[in-house]
């Protein structure tokens, strides 16, 4: 049994609805004719908080009873999922507790406490987040708001697919192929649930930095394979150890391969994103564009859609990948 | 007489589709937040060649029939305009020839060349670019693809707003406020009469750089003005001298005023875009939002429309603008 089923996923869909912000399906010729293929680009770029983050967050949270809401959540997270969790909470009223490292850069724990989350700092080195998140929880009477191994995280991620189907379909298309970038699986177990759910026939892939393919070596194994390191790649919002316990079957299932693409292909497909789509994309958003960008999967004459499923990045390495 | 008629529009609208972007209306709850208004960016930065100017153009181009067109086309421009011309020829397998001042940045001529185009250098202090483009279409028997001013050119702008006015309306919306970025006004009398023949309650706003407003106090004067200076802006999209004679009298009657932003407002619009939106916006393309976040025109509480117009920036100077 998944752990959660594609009605969840259209639970999720209303509660989001009008807060989220319906991302569009970007297209560009140009990108056509570089892929050989029809792509579609699920711009989640542009949701609220620069990422699809929000989704899954707002999900959690909104399914909290109105009585258990003054306690609040508490997320561990230095990236996305701290500012969609923030942004989440402060909408429906609650307060946020984020537990970030103490060498988080300073604008990520500006913005994070600029959406009025409460922000705590750990040593990185010395204390373990997950232990650090779950005190406070317990003291507080709080829910913990996990990245992505949560029934109701991995539903408000699927709603992206659910999107994703529905929006083709107005064209007269569905998907052949979707790319889904891959850390603990969050994104692409909900994307995967949700794609299958209503075109049994697409073929999904999960995308990952090079040496950090642990859910493409997971679906060879059978097993929820480790990364040999912990960081190390230029997509920073895709270095999750191991793929999660709950995502991994629904990816397992579904989807069942994955593609990579390396630092140098990934920076390739920031800077085409900056200078052909006039796209703002984080490394880490931008990894199934890249590894389609690189020919892989081969996709030639199909119906394609690639998630660009964040743009944080910092402008001093913008710079330096636009200026290459 | 208007140079052009609502139902040109329409034709335009049909030469172009399939082949155009229909570029989405983009939202930000962030932008809504900071307005104050219900914020729509049509975003012509996602066009063909990243900038609305394709549109014109290939409605000009394709409008050549077919014993014409071995001929080709010509046009004088070392910005948008020439990539919009050179695509739409491309497409239309027509030669092109763009006349291009000789101190154009090297990445704009590789750019027009790499599209088919012969690009011919012209001395900026020397030569006239208009008679140059003259002599060659007589002597090949081309078509001149003027900027703005030709019926075709504005018609091609003019399926923006019709586009606008479709969108909204299937969100059961309709514009109370649209802000066009203004040069030439080959957008402006597009848009405007496609937004006023749908919506004749609308109310438009030309948007222009601080001293170089010629459009907004032509408005004022009833005469076509002239700026004081040819150069010093950083929308180096924005630095035509006088409205255009065709598309003055279509402003004058369906805009008629006309608001403003000095350069720092327009950095600060980029680096919201990049910052918050993540969205490649070039200067010229951002004037009109950057208007709207410096509060003009006054849109409190509105459903209001601004065009990213273009999205083509020197990554130097973009860098420099995300950094401040």
């Amino acid at each position: 049994m998944d752990a959660i089923s594609p009605a969840d996923i259209d639970t999720a869909a209303s509660r989001i609805e009008g807060v989220a912000v319906r991302t569009p399906l970007i297209r560009s010729p140009l990108l056509d004719e570089r892929v050989g293929a029809r792509v579609f680009l699920k711009a989640e770029t542009l949701q609220r908080m620069g990422s699809f983050k929000f989704r899954g967050a707002f999900n959690r949270c909104a399914a909290i009873p109105p009585e258990g809401r003054k306690a609040g959540v508490v997320a561990y997270s230095s990236g996305n999922h701290a500012q969609g969790v923030a942004a989440a909470a402060k909408l429906l009223g609650m307060p946020a507790v984020i537990v970030m490292p103490a060498d988080a850069p300073r604008p990520k724990r500006e913005r994070t406490a600029a959406l009025g989350a409460e922000v705590v700092l750990y040593d990185r080195a010395r204390e373990d987040r997950a232990a650090i998140a779950r005190e406070i929880a317990e003291r507080r009477g709080a829910v913990i708001v996990p990245p992505f191994d949560d029934p109701m995280v991995i539903a408000g991620q699927g709603t992206i697919g659910r999107e994703i189907v529905e929006d083709l379909s107005a064209l007269g298309l569905s998907p052949d192929v979707v790319v889904v970038g891959c850390s603990g699986g969050g994104l692409a177990a909900g994307i995967s649930l949700a794609i299958k759910t209503a075109v049994p026939g697409a073929d999904l892939y999960t995308a990952e930095p090079e040496g950090f393919d642990d859910m493409a070596r997971s679906f060879v194994t059978g097993h929820r394979e480790r990364n040999a390191q912990m960081s190390g790649t230029i997509c920073d919002a895709l270095m999750s150890n191991t793929p999660g316990e709950l995502t991994f079957p629904i990816a397992r299932r579904l989807i069942g391969k994955g593609v990579t693409a390396s630092d140098a292909e990934v920076e390739a497909a920031v800077a085409f994103a900056w200078r052909e789509l006039k796209l703002v994309v984080e490394p880490g958003g931008a990894i199934g564009l890249a590894a389609l960008l690189s020919g892989r999967p081969e996709v030639k004459g199909k119906t394609v859609v690639a998630i660009l499923s964040g743009g944080n990045v910092d402008p001093d390495l913008f710079s330096r990948i636009i200026a290459a």
